[in-house]
């Protein structure tokens, strides 16, 4: 209640920016705070491997590779390592965590130190393509090889280095006249997710309980200490990534109080003027990508605090957070000209969406922006706040009204962005979503684009999963259960542990880095069928 | 007293070999106890970088590379490094011990991991010799470099491995947009050595002064929690490294706990037989490299003693240890046909005694043999214990005979050794120190074979520490002056730190295992300049 009293007196007296700017300073500490009290405990599991694998070659399999059984442990310990000279392990599934193993002892004694390359996969081809000369477009240091010396043996070799994997290789980089065997391998797991998430339906479609189950994995790796995007490669808090999880999360596991850190660590760390950072980091120490924002992601959160209080009830939390909203939506009203997203205005930021350079962004960011104050006031009213934002629903009906008439193509129902009038499926989803065209409309535009091979089509499982909403939305449920099957059914089919980050039917090798191993194979915007397989129980269970 | 009755009774009991074993077993545990609390505290020291260097090709210089300045450290700490990508950094000596560094932040926030390869050099060729494929004869991992992969920054990255180097070498193999400096370079550096040795006198000779500093600078870093071969490679404790350290420590430092510590791991790890191991380990617990015995490092360890009882007054230690005094020099005594030492007899151990294969060892055994008993039969009048080995007098006169009659080239004045008559260095050495030759005999056979270019050398300095004690013993002082100064002072001449491993005149390249980046350059045998010039005075300092 102090802190309610608190942001309305400010706000009467905040009239200058510089006020605006004080006190979200003030409340700095406060929300970081919260942010380290809500770190959730991490569930660690002593794992061990199933098997040795050898890679073969199979252009049938995904990215050509697949594993096939090569023994069982007992061939590999207790064995000479310096013989055998490498091997690939397989631990069953993907794992996040922290690898060991032993060094044992099997003739004379060791006089020398041993070295060692380790390489954890998510996926068989990590194991089978050269990583050097690197050709890729991130840091090569996200591929998960590492050199380790061991000077002393026997010995107990542990990685400092926190992997997410299923299979490793271990290669013997030097050795001495003393013999020893490769035993012991465990891996500690660690994850934040715990509880058991209700069982599906009995009439569940074996495919649609597959992919039920490999989104809850994927959901899993990346609930850490945040959410992360992927567990190998950012390992980091997105505002975009947050929103999908904590979704996924709802329908699951219900450890709310990791999305409720998530939410208060983006609020302490936005910037002076209060403005979220798209992404943020928990080490050395919790610190923003300074100067990263993405106005979609912004937005989003308050629908994220929104679905929280929704999920939760825990309405300090919202009020606590509301102020962030209000100023995150505000500021993207400062883009409106003639009720549409100025994409001229300057500093313009970038607007994710989806992995798709050629994406028109202007009617889904138009849209977007519409479903999210739409949303926000929604977050108002379970707050009691709406007359602190009473403006909000006539700048979302004069949107809606101004996007009718620049994005919306009344004779061919489509919905185009652009000076080109491109018509993407993501324009179409989004005006959808906030409810710009009616469910019908939406049916009409979503069959449209379908059908037009020309239309610029989703490229990633985060862009994805806004069209399958959005199906659902204009009641296109057996499209939409289709199209998730389609779709992840397609990892699935092609032997994914976890969803990937990226997934082209039709291109196995697509990077948006210029090399598909750094690639995320573990990726949290890729986990939302848990969502929908649980929240639509009647379209995905029946 | 209770020990010294203790062994007494079990002398006397102990007519079988069993009984000997369940002796030494016995004492087994309080050996390895004494060992553990003579362990000495490391003196740790911050070391921090002298400044930037850059490799230049010289002929001229040992092994064609020469090290020259490349600007103060603060041309490196501030700057980007990521458009650097490689510097070598000149800790200004040789140092032991634990690297670190930080990454500083530069612009933006660390947004990926970050990759490097660190190279550590006691020698400039180190770092200009690719170590792959990798053709030497040990272990490649001795080799000094690393890769770390540093996830987060800003950050410390600390090395866990311990180095041993003067120079470091960091690269660049990873990175992402964001810039950052490398900065805060430090070391701690780590030795048991402690106290100030002695000044020489004002007159010594600049290269005597110089090689005595470079001499101390080697023990100080082969001085750990054992006389370590080397800091680099192999860091392990051997005998005869022990011996000449334990030399030289009794002339400088005088850290007499470490030579304690020393003879009593070796005695507690020694065999079930009570025979002494060569060389022995210290993690991860202290163990012998089982089955390696050399017949002429066990029989120093009773000389070892014998001048550690005369540097210390020790009685205690001398006590407990004169047990495995004897042990050994019995068991070598059953190798004795003819009162000659029999290369036949089997197991045939291996004799150190230098680096050259084509050293025929016979004579050297029959003499380093002989001087062996007869100094540890001084060890036993220092304790008076004559009585318990009084047939080793006769014994050593006996051999002394027998030497002259098989190995001494009357009309010649030269010792030879082996079926084809071999004339070596060492042949004559150890015929000189254990006194078969009189000094004059032992002069005329030295100079006989310093004139023969086709006698066997000395191969490495360990070989040329009894040579110079042996001309010392025939009063060829202004020989051994030279000698020292022409060998050791080479390496001097050359830029060494620290003296190394191997050293001929002839060819800097030389390496016993077919790599000489993998030769250590700061090797303890090698560091009895100390010795000579401090016991020497008259000689070395005049």
């Amino acid at each position: 209640m102090i802190r309610q009293s608190l942001w309305a007196m400010a706000l009467l007296v905040a009239t200058t920016a510089g006020a605006q700017r004080a006190w979200f300073a003030s409340e700095r500490d406060t929300w970081l705070r919260e942010a380290a009290e809500s770190i959730p405990p991490l569930t660690e599991r002593i794992e061990t491997p199933v098997g040795l694998v050898e890679s073969v070659r199979d252009t049938g399999a995904f990215q050509g590779w697949r594993m096939i059984p090569a023994g069982d442990m007992d061939s590999l310990y207790g064995h000479s390592f310096k013989e055998r000279k490498e091997v690939i392990v397989d631990f069953g599934r993907h794992m996040t965590g922290y690898f060991s193993f032993d060094i044992g002892r099997l003739s004379a004694d060791a006089d020398a130190p041993l070295r060692f390359r380790l390489t954890f996969a998510e996926v068989p081809a990590e194991l089978n393509t050269p990583f050097d000369p690197y050709p890729g477009g991130l840091s090569r240091a996200w591929l998960q090889d590492e050199v380790v010396t061991v000077m002393d043996a026997p010995a107990t070799v542990e990685l400092s280095r926190r992997v997410a994997f299923r299979y490793v290789k271990i290669e013997l980089l030097a050795w001495s006249s003393f013999d020893f065997a490769v035993t012991g391998m465990r891996f500690r797991s660690v994850t934040s997710a715990s509880g058991e998430p209700k069982p599906l339906a009995s009439t569940a479609d074996p495919t649609i309980v597959r992919i039920n189950r490999i989104g809850l994995a994927t959901l899993a790796e990346c609930m850490q200490t945040v959410y992360e995007d992927g567990p190998k490669r950012d390992r980091r808090l997105w505002i975009g990534d947050l929103y999908l999880e904590s979704l996924a999360n709802t329908y699951s596991f219900r450890n709310h109080g990791l999305t409720r850190r998530c939410l208060y660590l983006l609020a302490a760390l936005a910037d002076e003027e209060g403005l979220l950072h798209a992404t943020v980091f928990e080490y050395p120490e919790p610190h923003p990508q300074t100067g990263q924002h993405c106005m979609d992601y912004s937005l989003l959160y308050g629908v994220t605090l929104y679905e929280y209080l929704n999920a939760t009830g825990d309405r300090a939390t919202a009020e606590a957070l509301w102020p962030v909203v209000v100023r995150q939506v505000e500021h993207a009203m400062t883009y409106l000209r003639d009720d549409v997203y100025d994409m001229e205005k300057q500093p313009a930021w970038w607007l994710v969406f989806d992995w798709k350079d050629d994406l028109n962004r202007h009617a889904p960011m138009q849209g977007l922006m519409t479903f999210a104050i739409e949303q926000s006031y929604e977050l108002a009213k379970l707050l009691g706040r709406e007359s602190e934002v009473a403006g909000w629903p006539r700048i979302v009906s004069r949107m809606k009204a101004a996007s009718r008439r620049v994005f919306y193509d009344r004779l061919e129902g489509v919905v185009v962005s652009g000076p080109d009038r491109q018509r993407s499926y993501l324009g179409q989803v989004w005006m959808i979503l906030s409810g710009t065209l009616s469910p019908r409309e939406g049916e009409r535009a979503l069959r449209t684009v379908l059908a037009d091979p020309d239309a610029c089509y989703p490229g990633s499982p985060y862009a994805y999963h806004y069209l399958i909403e959005a199906m659902i939305r204009c009641g296109m449920n057996d499209e939409a259960r289709r199209r998730l099957t389609e779709y992840w059914g397609g990892m699935a089919a092609l032997g994914a542990d976890t969803f990937w980050e990226v997934y082209d039917p039709t291109d196995h090798f697509k990077s948006p880095y210029n090399f598909f191993p750094v690639n995320s194979y573990c990726h949290a915007w890729s986990c939302t069928p848990v969502y929908f397989i649980n929240k639509y129980a009647d379209i995905f269970q029946k």
